[in-house]
């Protein structure tokens, strides 16, 4: 196929006995068996036992004494049936091998500061900074490869169903409150920043505005957080949206698409179409917006069982407007020590208090609060939660919100499988369009630019009011989420009222954006959703670094290039800018830095 | 298909009539005709007419007044064949009409700054601030659908070829040379910062170290330049490179994938190979390394012809080492003041000067300096240059490079197309590894990862050493360029020394590279295109920003969201920088900014 080759290693069956190749790859592993070198050469295919035997091909006795693990090499031979009883069935090329007749090595390797062995552990900043070694593991390879496929099943989905992809800018606009935006100083107008995107919503807005009528973007995006969990500086999502579109046609659009990218990945496409929750119901019922269906341990309500109960610590939060809710853990330890660990757990997690209880031989309930509650009430705990022998109760009262939050946790805690080995997709709708703040403000469920269900309940209790906005999860993982946008100049102002943005601030800030929804604006919806967690969950990840080629540590180092790094002084001057005082102190003082 | 419509314009024909559909999109054209309205409909797929008959339908009083250019509108009507002689067969709807039942406005419109009419000539700042509604127009629609489809045709084939695609950070390291790198504060690290990518060179050749095999992507790239010409700070790029290929591989795999490409738009494939051309024949013959091959006007060598001659100005630049050569522009103006302004502008190009001659009826020649040569002379350059009655000859005398030039631009001057109708793409090889400065020091004449045809020829006369580098040209346009990169670190070191990098110097800018090269590296070669440059031919554009979505103006402003943007001290604290004083006494000076 090319100078270098003509045949790649994974091709390499039984068939191929008695062909003469030429390979090229890597020396992966190499066993000296009295004078005869045994070498597993990887290429991006695979892997393919090479003999190397001076005894019968002499010209090879140099390089099967000097060869090292991970040269780089070109080799011609013979394919042959490896010898009765030493085929190697765990390799799809295990029953053959090449006998080499000439070994050509294009280049040296020095010694490995770590194992490629996908069982050895090494350290993450060392893989990072050796990140072209680590991706030449088995398991990496595999990541890499498995995302490139899940883009390219995207793409082909989406180009056949007539979306147009669209480049949006990535040099835009900084807002004054954009906190989290990465900043970059312009060159030719000092003093002024652009910002990367953080994502790039009101971009494909004005493309709807435009009178694209399909649009989709593989986009790069920003985001300055303050590094926690599993959050890249920046990031890959799929971003798409659609003219004279409602709730439906993005779910359907996005189903295909995640079902394709699934087939690719795991060989088998999702039954369509995917489950749908509202958000209410999550909530009731798995205590999250994200619920994990891939188990049960629902929440019940039991409020009514301790409104009127001589336990007056319950009934008194059920007659406050509060609530009494509890999941069946099923049989689980029952030990003092371990039950109490759950309750410090639950405290941990903001509960006030937690009460479980044990369904003891015979039926008979241990619970500290046993004695307070009549048989028939406990009979109806039992019967409400479904309880057998064994099984371990957890009850929870707070307000309805924060009983079903910390319970959703708590379910987490005792059910969810580890990994993604199976996969369970669902919609959660019906977001509201607000989240209330500690202090009784609002601010956007999603973002600004979604529309309400209905501007009468917008206007009337907008603290309860629904919008036309839906997530993506699986497994407990949001993915992604989308909603229908305001195509109305006039809503999209009722919202920046209801959010205290007075109109002079609202045009300081987006008077742009509301001037183009002035020109006729189609009604539009959209969605985007994260590559990088996608492809996580379909590898069986755990964590978003582990399917990214390059990615930096949580506080946005890059061990291998050792970035950011300093700069002159005479470029930052060019730009208008130059360092904080103090922060030039600071350096100064560790020059080493 | 959604809420809103049923179907789209575009697939309206007279196949369609007597059915009722709904459509949804804008409001293009409205011409009153006592009372009736005749709507141009337009959606992404074209343009329909629509009758609004109040006189037939009641209901439709009110809209039929009131409807205005670019409203955006659903409409329930009955598809019908339009009277015989109202036929429009401009427009491929043009044999049917659609009769409104019913007509919902979506949304309003503001008047329009200006015309969507394509034979309107409207201001780009205009355009680029109201960018959503110039993207209506029919020529941006068109680009932005092109620019899509031969994005995704580059997709499909390198998809389909088995490529992988791979997404290299766009937070790199900044180089202390990278006079060009577009900078960012990281806000983690304060004092330190990223830059923005050039280009992916080093990370799609770790990719290589890493064993993709074979890696492209679609890479959004950044150039802090002096806005000239037809650049912008942010563009797009497909990256390509493979392991254990050499410079037959990449011109293939381009090859077919600028093939597809071109089909995609211009719905003919293109006749592979295509031509190839070294950059030494390039410069003899037409004094460019991106020759235009649509017209000939080669360059002709005429040093012998003068070498004796009595026009002692031209023998004696040859005696001196120099060159006469000349270009035969073919029948063209030929008075006076005509002539002097090729002249004038010969020397404008950098000419010592430039004689012209003219074949006169009857086939003399009329020149300043006919009169110092002989017959003979004067009959071995016309038929050198194979000049007929009336043809104008253009003589250049000077160093074999300045002549090449000159006359290269001359003959851009006169010869060259207008536009892009038909295509005619060329390979350049063979570039040299140096560009040789002024001041006769080196520079890279791609990059200095470039591998050399000859490492001993690379030593003994480093500034006429051939490099393994080729270009695609089109139509005298430099789409991109590529090369067999070198893989070997001992050559890295030594083209690093050529260039005057000493070793500690290599180590601080490229040590992460050059040590990631130390670990079995294969051969590797590659290439780059400009995806805006490429549109923008097919397009037929004469720049690119009319094949970007939204471009920023050549000084990086975005007129549209009035992006760079002042951001406050507060947010520059957190990146732990602050203005340059006399910025920000500017700034002050000038608050309105």
């Amino acid at each position: 196929m090319t100078a270098y080759r003509d045949t790649y290693v994974g091709d390499l069956d039984a068939d191929a006995a008695g062909k003469t190749v030429t390979i090229a790859g890597w020396a992966s592993r190499i066993r000296d068996q009295g004078g005869v070198a045994f070498v597993d050469v990887r290429d991006a295919s695979g892997l393919v036992q090479v003999v190397i035997a001076p005894d019968e091909v002499p010209e090879l006795a140099d390089v099967a004494r000097n060869l090292r693990r991970e040269y780089c090499v070109k080799i011609l031979g013979e394919v042959r049936a490896r010898p009765a009883g030493t085929e190697n069935l765990d390799l799809p090329t295990g029953a053959i091998e090449i006998a080499a007749k000439t070994v050509e090595v294009l280049s040296t390797s020095q010694p490995l500061p770590f194992q490629l062995d996908d069982a050895v552990e090494t350290d993450e900043l060392v893989r990072l900074q050796y990140r072209y070694l680590d991706l030449r593991r088995d398991r990496m390879a595999a990541n890499l490869k498995a995302r490139s496929r899940v883009v390219a099943a995207i793409h082909h989905n989406l180009d056949s169903a007539g979306f147009m992809e669209v480049e949006t800018p990535t040099l835009i606009k900084s807002t004054p409150e954009g906190a989290r935006d990465v900043l970059v100083p312009s060159r030719h107008r000092q003093g002024h920043f652009y910002a990367l995107p953080q994502s790039p919503q009101l971009f494909k807005q004005l493309l709807m505005v435009a009178g694209v009528d399909r649009y989709y973007q593989i986009a790069r995006c920003y985001r300055d957080e303050d590094f926690r969990a599993d959050r890249q500086i920046e990031f890959t999502q799929l971003d798409l949206e659609g003219s004279f579109w409602g709730q439906d046609e993005v779910l359907a659009t996005i189903e295909a698409v995640v079902s394709d990218a699934v087939e690719a990945v795991r060989s088998a496409p999702l039954d369509l179409p995917l489950a749908r929750m509202t958000y209410q119901d999550a909530m009731d019922r798995f205590g999250s917006d994200k619920p994990d269906l891939r188990f049960g341990m629902e929440i019940t309500e039991l409020s009514e069982v301790f409104a009127g109960s001589e336990f007056k610590a319950f009934a008194s939060v059920v007659e406050g407007g509060g609530v009494v809710r509890a999941i069946n853990i099923g049989a689980s330890e029952t030990s003092r020590s371990h039950l109490d660990g759950i309750i410090d757990r639950a405290k941990e997690l903001g509960a006030k208090g937690l009460v479980w209880m044990v369904i003891e031989e015979g039926g008979e309930v241990r619970s500290p609060i046993a004695k307070f509650l009549e048989a028939s009430e406990l009979a109806s705990i039992t019967i409400a939660m479904d309880a057998g022998i064994g099984d371990v109760l957890l009850l929870v009262a707070d307000e309805s919100r924060e009983a079903s939050e910390v319970l959703g946790q708590l379910r987490l805690d005792h059910g969810r499988p580890a990994g993604h080995e199976n996969l369970s997709f669902l919609w959660v709708t019906d977001f509201p369009v607000f989240d209330v703040t500690p202090d009784g403000g609002l601010v956007p469920a999603h973002h600004p630019f979604t529309s309400p269900r209905s501007v009468e309940e917008l206007r009337e209790s907008p603290e309860t009011a629904v919008a036309n906005a839906y997530d993506l999860v699986v497994n407990g993982v949001e993915l992604g989420s989308g909603s229908v946008r305001i195509h109305d100049p006039a809503v999209q102002q009722e919202v920046f009222d209801i959010l205290g943005i007075a109109p002079e601030e609202a045009h300081q800030r987006f008077g742009w954006f509301l001037e183009a929804l002035r020109y006729g604006t189609p009604p539009h919806a959209g969605f985007a959703f994260g590559i990088d967690r996608l492809v996580s969950v379909l590898q069986n990840e755990p964590n978003i670094r582990e399917v990214m080629p390059f990615p930096k540590t949580q506080t946005g180092l890059d061990p291998l290039t050792s970035s950011p790094s300093l700069v002159t002084a005479e470029q930052l001057a060019e730009l208008g800018i130059e360092l904080h005082p103090e922060v030039r102190e600071t350096l100064e003082a560790h020059p080493a830095e």
